[in-house]
């Protein structure tokens, strides 16, 4: 079935970000014309997914490029030091935005005379790769999950997550037009909703027929009914395999080998870091306890109450069996 | 510290309930006069909690006799049936609504003029047990708890789901009072977040270090932090020593038994139904879907989202290292 969302667009002079933070009731639309207001959207999460983050930093360092050629010059290499470190800042797990500015960097050296407009033509080329890499990633994967099967997928790692087909999500669509899928459970994914409001959204314009349960219930439905993979995506893999990807995924992993239930991380190649030996190098963000205090601004815990908000989790290597990536299948162990 | 809470209060000619629905935000009051305020409070869960559903229903009990008594006379145990079995039916999880409701029918025989007026003593004397099971309990189960320990708890186990100091959340009082409980993590327990809202709230009151997570971020709080014990209560445990309990709690104890985290069920006897062989003979009370797609009338979910809710799982007893009891401490293997 068609896709017909579309997350993130350049359109030559901005970059289109569909609001995450008010899907599925609302379809309303964020353009920023400038870089803070790309800090500003990865921060408050706008936008959010690993290589979601990844292109729009890349739209970023294209602003903040332009911003600094309009006011500066020649000189504008000076001055993009300081918006781009506001960039790379904006969210601190996914390695996919330090990856991003890395890439745009890397042709500081190629640009021409107007260094904006050649990087435009990288960070457009670098969206086109983001979307191969989820049609490569999402066939391969198909290819694990045997036929008639049901699968259960955590956070949102769809279009909303990419741009393109999706990493988890890529894979889960691929094997359901592939007759590999027949029914998809998504955890909802707290704090944030990611499963209810964005997985089930796109699951249900897919036409994927799918049921939401909370994320506590993810056990016992492996209890109660045989399911054949957990698929999810990653923020940041470590060089030991080790993944961080949204809280609640290393509890699934836990629940999944106790159930013999497969374990399956899909992730682009941006989204690995061969400078992090394992997970314990990997800062887990900590966000605002009002996100868990608070449901759409309603109260649901005492206002003074403590809270623990990790938004990332770290699954070992060991508990995962198949990491599929652009390039194909890697099988533990990872090193 | 004095707990101050009264959850449960028969004020001679009716049931006073706090209503659990507007906690911790707004402490209001729902007082029941005849037995179908009392089904339609434990349906719609202004009470919730498996003991205090039982002491709700003894005083449900009393209140259809006494209508049954002024509309019938001496015909009142013809006029009751129907209430009665609309009492059992109002939530099919929890065997202490049965039960209480087997007690109080089995006093029938021994009324004297006026049975409303006797039944009112039986009710009021199957609430002073209760009470004393929790203080029981409390006592034996802190004992098996390290001095300096971190625990964690899930759903609502306290004044507010017994009437009396709580089962595990009493557990945990008396353990905290003796040093045995430095810090507690309790889940939000999604859909109904009766861990955010309610327990969070009875921790705070208490004065007892607490912090609050997200149901899914628990196997990460193993990974990263000590823990000596998970302490849950329960709905219904099973001959074999399976325990019905808030979903959620299955998930728990695998991620437990995964990190050698010790699993205590606080629950009193009249949780124990020796009627059901094992977990699979429990019926799971499956709710709305709305409880997950709405948080506070608020939409998470796409209107059209199927939803999987059912409101308890079953851990089996083979990842359950105690089950305190009024009656002392059980330890597998349970029959």
């Amino acid at each position: 079935m068609e896709n017909l969302i579309v997350a993130i667009e350049w359109d030559g002079t901005g970059l289109r970000l569909i609001d995450q933070r008010l899907l599925p009731h609302q379809e309303t639309y964020v353009v920023c014309r400038n870089v803070d207001a790309v800090v500003e959207a990865i921060r408050s999460m706008v936008v959010r997914g690993a290589p979601a983050i990844g292109i729009t930093a890349a739209y970023g360092v294209v602003l903040a490029v332009r911003e600094a050629w309009h006011a500066h010059g020649k000189a504008w290499r000076d001055a993009i030091e300081q918006p781009l470190a506001r960039l790379a800042a904006a969210r601190p797990t996914a390695v996919n935005l330090g990856w991003a500015i890395a890439r745009m960097r890397a042709e500081f050296p190629n640009v021409g005379v107007d260094p904006a407009a050649y990087l435009e033509l990288v960070a457009q080329q670098l969206q086109r790769e983001n979307d191969l890499a989820d049609e490569q990633m999402s066939a391969a994967g198909a290819e694990l999950i045997p036929f008639g099967s049901r699968v259960l997928t955590h956070c949102n790692t769809g279009t909303l997550a990419t741009g393109g087909t999706g990493t988890a999500l890529g894979v889960i669509r691929a094997a359901h037009a592939a007759g590999r899928v027949e029914h998809v459970y998504a955890c909802e994914a707290r704090p944030w909703l990611q499963g209810a409001r964005l997985t089930m959204w796109e699951l249900l314009r897919s036409g994927i027929p799918s049921t939401l349960i909370v994320d506590s219930a993810a056990a016992f439905l492996m209890q109660r009914q045989p399911l054949s993979w957990v698929i999810v995506g990653a923020d940041r893999i470590a060089a030991n395999g080790d993944v961080a990807n949204k809280i609640g995924t290393y509890n699934l992993a836990v629940a999944a080998r106790a159930h013999g239930v497969k374990f399956m991380v899909a992730a682009p190649m941006s989204t690995v870091d061969p400078a992090t030996a394992d997970g314990t190098a990997i800062p887990v963000e900590q966000r605002a306890a009002d996100e868990i205090r608070r449901i759409a601004g309603h109260p649901v815990a005492p206002e003074q109450a403590d809270v623990w908000n990790p938004v990332f989790d770290i699954t070992p290597a060991a508990l995962i069996d198949a990491i599929v990536t652009e390039r194909g299948v890697l099988r533990p162990p990872f090193r």
